[in-house]
């Protein structure tokens, strides 16, 4: 990776359209112009206008995403973090850009904007924004750069439903998608937040139906929503853990009503400095905003809506973000599995709530620059699988050594796949096999993984994955959607095995399923004569620290497919020298099964 | 149970003390006095004075419990499911009373009380008060009822604050406590969002610092305040499944600020009966006093505070709750069981939120009506858990029967268990073996148990216990404060035996550890000839079915005590006909160990 550098000093741009004679159109019937977007871009657009990123921004956001607008400012913009020269939006790389959204209050058409047609602000004669509508106003921009496909759409939080309406609204004009921190449609909880915000401003005197701007701004108001947001966007325990019950300036209880403690003093400080930089209707009409958002109203369902997407989609949520739960992503994730999307998702740990996708840098870094580079459409991305295996693996289908193990089981899963089919490798790990398979065998592979560094690391090898725990089953899936389902050297650690395989041979029309022999002689020799849990090659654990759950043998599986009515298409059992065919149930250490419905 | 009845018309009583010449001195050095406490009692004073339970009341609560106030009232009391004949808190066997908090108003002193130096309002010039305060004032009501120990102290949310100071500060009071959906501390969280509904009602131009007596309430400020507080009692899943997008009026959006969604109905609603009902300047210090509220300040920690309780304290908390998330609850069984105090803790499966504790009624009724019975002084408890025993098992310390099976292992733990010892039963089920410890051995006994209805089940049986899970260790016990730690049948089940086993000698000065033998001549041989993974009574599983996670041997386990220093104080191999003293590894079915740490 290069050094991580700033942009340095930027420039906001501005660009009108829609002019009066040729109005945007707005979902709510009204149509809206002229109208000016305020943006900013970072790197230098390519010849053939290829790698263009578009930020969206969320609701307190605006276009000045990285660097800095004069020598003079103090903090850089609001994701400098991810955007710069080696960073995860990689500044050398890609052309950058981000505009403030139609209804903002930072040099983008506004309901503080003046109204033509009075000479005045439109205060709430302004017309009701939606967040398609904000990409409509976008994809203008996007024309005017003269830009055809973007190389990747990406946002946090209300950027996110953006990203959402850009990839089913204009489905060809992306290469990829990242959707962070975010949901597909905004909840009760969230609408009745927003909704007592509102009320804090309308409540407040100098409001004045919107029309307060030859007087003072309704900062009482504004402020008290923005200390109530500002609740949402952390943790519970995030917040305590900075907080605590700490006192702000005094060391005993003073027994009155002034901010005493050190989270009172820090709301009243983000209300405080909200005011400044942001205009009260603005927070009127973008929560309304908000609160209209649901992906799948235009289109009937969620999955007919996704059903739209033709790009590669990142999804990332957070454990601790109550604001939009993991929840709520995993409902889009299962949506764009059901119709087959390529859908690649990670729920990153962390104690931050919904602000953690401005704060878990290092972690977005590795996956976003790890999802970037295998989504950019000048890499050949089979060859560049290829390149993410090791050397010696490289040249030959017939041998696949991973880290020091010959991987047998590999090389025979490799021989029994057709090419050009459709392969969910359960507990994929790092992604090693689909690399295997979508180098020689042209697969389109989605792998699933529990756990979050694996996750992280398949991503980077350009796997498309989805972080997920198989005993949790299949559910989003639907029948038959996959050509194979691989699932190695894991089926003894799940819970219930039997409804695994099930599940499997739901969603796949053959499922290769890997496993020890515990009927291996030398494990029952063991144990027979030294009466001891027996450790072995393939069962090299002791016996109170076995991740193994289930222990069975080659006549045990026969008998569980027999018995749940499962088709046996081929059974190898293996040891370490290959194929096994004269008594595998003694003497096979471990064994492949490709199996089907009956 | 007697049928479920309601207590009928019940008239609000009032007790005023503290005379101008002897006032209540509060936490913040003021004085306060006359106070008078509005309150109402449900069912009869038995004649010694031992059957009185004292409910405490949430934030927005009262007095008015159970029954109605008057032939035209619609509602019943806030708690009229658990309170009345028949039900948990039953008032055919139990006196029940509540008082409107001091600072209350509702027929409690408090800020909008007359302020007999000023013959006006009290407003912002009333005294700052605290949960401990409040707490104070219900004392003396007690004493004026000539009450000298109450059955029971209970109470959900602020409710909950106040029981706990009521267990610290008297602890010679009562018999037992429930301590119901709250938590030991406000933490940051709460403080916040506290801080953000008083701004609103001190931004209301009508708040007038406390003075609108002769205007208009502050109504505005109050409802939003409500509101806001309102959806931190239900849970996002909950709300959802409630309103979710649903329209209120129309079937299509409306494009405009007024409310439309039904989730914003009813918050507008909630908002504006509260302002009915409820005093501005009341939520401004009953909010204050939740803020102040920690347990653990005037006692220096958590477990210095808890050092104080002498009576039996249950704790519950519900899943879905985010104000007073379980997380807060554990810690204070956590404290608790540090000072070897006797508590019982479940953590209620439900989707409603805070607000689960006025809603989740059955279980509730379980629960409370269980706790009760056990901790009713008039009863033996020691009969009452030989009650608890089936027929055939309580006349014979030597024949113990549970369900069809005999328990051996049971009555050889009794043997092997001394009297008047402190028993720690991991993963206890319902409690049977406990049961019988207390009524053959006089033991004081906890239990640890995972499964919600077998905690249910272990309280009814008048189990103190202690829903948790093993494998995530014993970490708030101190070191060697159980004479003896039973973990029967379970060993093999959890995912870490090694640690586990060392917890439990770090905890428990012997363990007394059972498990089936895999050793066992059947299975071995089963697995040897058959090469099947094998089924025997004692593993009676199909394989793919079995909860168990590890098999291990007589031999295993003897070589996992050598290799982690734990010493065999006595080895009990054991078959269906009884002790096993030849070849025990493989002819014994099951196997008792009494270890220690060497």
């Amino acid at each position: 990776m290069s050094e991580r550098g700033s942009v340095g000093i930027v420039e906001r741009q501005h660009f009108t359209f829609a002019e009066a004679s040729d109005p945007l159109q707005l979902d709510c019937g009204a149509a809206l112009g002229p109208i000016t977007l305020a943006y900013e871009t970072y790197g230098t657009l390519n010849e053939d206008r290829s790698n263009a990123i578009l930020l969206t921004h969320a609701l307190s956001g605006d276009a000045h995403v990285a660097g800095f607008n004069s020598e003079s400012e103090k903090k850089p913009g609001w994701w400098d973090t991810m955007v710069g020269p080696g960073k995860a939006f990689d500044t050398n790389r890609f052309f950058v850009l981000c505009s403030n959204v139609l209804g903002g209050c930072q040099g983008s058409t506004g309901p503080s904007s003046i109204n033509p047609d009075t000479n005045t602000p439109y205060g709430l004669d302004f017309p009701i924004i939606t967040i398609a509508d904000m990409v409509r106003a976008q994809r203008e921009l996007i024309r005017h750069l003269k830009i055809d496909k973007l190389l990747c759409v990406a946002g946090g939080s209300m950027g996110g439903m953006q990203t959402l309406e850009w990839i089913t609204l204009y489905p060809d004009m992306m290469q990829s998608a990242m959707i962070i921190a975010s949901t597909h449609r905004s909840g009760a909880q969230q609408i009745a937040f927003d909704a007592v915000g509102r009320n804090a401003i309308q409540a407040d005197p100098q409001f004045n139906n919107g029309q307060y701007h030859d007087a003072e701004a309704p900062a009482n108001g504004l402020a008290i929503a923005r200390m109530l947001a500002h609740i949402t966007y952390l943790s519970e325990e995030g917040m305590h853990g900075k907080f605590g019950r700490n006192l702000q300036d005094d060391d005993e209880l003073q027994y009155g009503f002034k901010n005493e403690f050190t989270v009172e003093s820090y709301l009243n400080y983000q209300g405080s400095q909200f005011v400044n930089r942001f205009d009260a209707n603005t927070y009127m009409y973008v929560t309304k905003a908000l609160d209209y958002f649901d992906i799948s109203e235009r289109y009937g369902s969620l999955d007919k809506a996704m059903e739209q997407v033709k790009c590669n989609v990142l999804v990332l949520s957070y454990s601790s973000d109550w604001l939009y739960p993991p929840a709520h992503s995993e409902q889009l994730v299962d949506a764009l599995s059901r119709q087959e999307k390529d859908v690649t998702y990670c729920n990153i740990e962390s104690s931050y709530g919904h602000d953690a996708f401005l704060l878990e840098v290092e972690t977005m870094d590795a996956i976003v620059s790890g999802f970037l580079t295998h989504n950019d459409e000048a890499l050949d991305t089979r060859a560049d699988a290829k390149n993410a295996l090791p050397e010696q693996t490289r040249t030959s289908t017939n041998y696949i050594v991973q880290g020091n193990e010959r991987r047998i089981d590999y090389e025979l899963i490799l021989e029994h796949i057709e090419a050009n089919s459709r392969v969910l490798d359960i507990g994929c790990g790092d992604g090693y096999l689909l690399c295997h398979l979508s180098a020689e065998k042209n697969v389109q592979g989605v792998g699933l993984e529990l756990d979050e560094k694996q996750v992280i690391q398949a991503i980077q090898n350009g796997v498309s994955v989805i972080q997920a725990d198989i005993d949790d089953g299949l559910g989003a899936l639907p029948d038959q959607c996959f050509d194979y389902i691989t699932f190695t050297r894991t089926l003894q650690m799940v819970e219930q095995p039997h409804e695994v395989l099930k599940e499997m041979l739901r969603v796949g029309k053959k499922c290769i399923v890997t496993f020890p022999n515990f009927g291996y002689w030398l494990a029952r020799t063991i144990m027979f004569f030294t009466g001891k849990s027996p450790t072995t090659k393939n069962l090299p654990f002791n016996w109170y620290e076995s991740p193994n759950r289930h222990y069975f043998s080659i006549y045990d599986f026969r008998a569980l497919c027999e018995g749940q009515g499962i088709k046996i298409e081929a059974e190898i059992p293996l040891n370490s020298k290959g194929k096994v065919s004269l008594m595998p149930n003694a003497r096979a250490e471990d064994a492949i099964y490709i199996i089907s419905a009956k």
